[in-house]
């Protein structure tokens, strides 16, 4: 008994508008945002993939467009599990400043190092700084773990226990599972599934608000490659958050 | 180590506001319904209650709720349970009826007895009623269980399990733990935690939108009543609840 896999990157939120380095902030949903995620819940519906169970990250702008596109395909009843390690990557220091001014600053090989690079975190943030997530209390079970800075393999390193414990387990007995989360978390997600290579993984953009649906056997390996519910918008909003590295 | 539970009513759904048997119906919140359930997300906030952990019943008027309060006091990240134990309770034959035309058609007397009485069902709803929940998929696990009416003893009787295994549970390792549900499911909690008869409960209306604190002691029992975080607006809701029947 296969199961379905849908992955759905959080829709456009208050510092993807105001071109900020987010991580692990926790911002909200621009209106955009959150008119994307209801289109992910109608594209659900409409190719009657209607999840059986939910996963997301512990940020408040993969819940919003959870809750947002199952209400806009009715199943919010569905069950739920949320986990730190589906976060976003930890964008370290360069959390709250501006993508534009750190590529000034920084030029374009470090910038493009710090964002791209599959194993070269940013440096870390400090424990006072405003954007550090210390004490936050949605980590507290974290404690001395809590992320610092994170490059995308640490970012895999930490989400792969979650897939093998959790989500892979309600895919395996048939579940359609959906699985709410971040550019980077779904991107490391991806490369396991698909079998991507270091460099292939840096190339890899996925567009928000598209749920992308894969077809998992009963060994966990995936029929065919991931694909997007509207291709079109997928490959226009791919293209732009490539463009956003390139301003 | 003590525990704090929180009991909040959903706010105005879309039935309330047209007068109609909702039940086991699920319609969505109105404006009015959100805009109380982010008030309530504040009074919790402005108190210093913020939830641990949450516990919703299947319809999507408590979930909305839920959501929206969390948002409001920024917990959207906190472990979610729901069950269909904590569902409104089902109107059986009434289930879509208009309640005016309702006393018209009965009576007064038949009218109360149904909607207030402790014991006594309304007459059944039949399976191939566009209101009934048979073939819903939520319900799925319940297969020949489905209720097709109930009083609220039977409400009684299908939450209090739930209550001892799952809620009853997270407040007594000391989580602050919200319940977010309905008016005759939250009625039969209050009346089992504070010990109310089968009379003193059918006088008891609890008002939409404000959130209802219990202290609970290790041994599950409560210290002193509950006491709603906004007592005006609670009072002024409880009697509108009331007047509801006597339209």
């Amino acid at each position: 008994m296969p199961g379905t896999l849908i992955l759905l990157r959080h829709g456009q939120s208050d510092w993807n508008q105001k071109n900020l380095f987010t991580g692990w902030v926790d911002v909200r949903l621009t209106n955009q945002g959150r008119t994307e995620a209801a289109r992910a819940g109608e594209l659900m519906r409409e190719a009657e993939l209607l999840p059986d169970v939910l996963h997301t990250s512990l940020l408040s702008r993969a819940i919003q467009t959870a809750h947002l596109a199952l209400e806009s395909c009715d199943r919010l009843w569905i069950p739920v599990k949320r986990s730190w390690r589906l976060n976003e990557r930890h964008y370290g220091a360069l959390q709250g400043k501006d993508k534009a001014q750190t590529l000034a600053e920084f030029g374009e090989e470090q910038f493009q190092t710090w964002r791209r690079s599959f194993d070269t975190p940013p440096p870390p943030i400090d424990d006072d700084n405003e954007f550090s997530q210390v004490g936050d209390p949605r980590y507290a079970d974290l404690e001395g773990h809590l992320p610092k800075t994170e490059s995308l393999k640490l970012v895999i390193d930490r989400m792969l226990p979650y897939w093998r414990s959790d989500i892979q387990t309600d895919v395996l007995v048939g579940k359609t599972t959906l699985v709410v989360a971040h550019g980077n978390s779904l991107r490391g997600l991806v490369k396991h599934l698909e079998g991507l290579t270091d460099e292939e993984v840096v190339e890899l953009n996925i567009p928000t608000g598209i749920p992308l649906v894969y077809d998992v056997n009963e060994d966990g390996t995936i029929t065919g490659k991931g694909r997007y519910l509207d291709p079109a918008a997928a490959e226009a909003g791919a293209q732009a958050v490539a463009a956003q590295g390139k301003k």
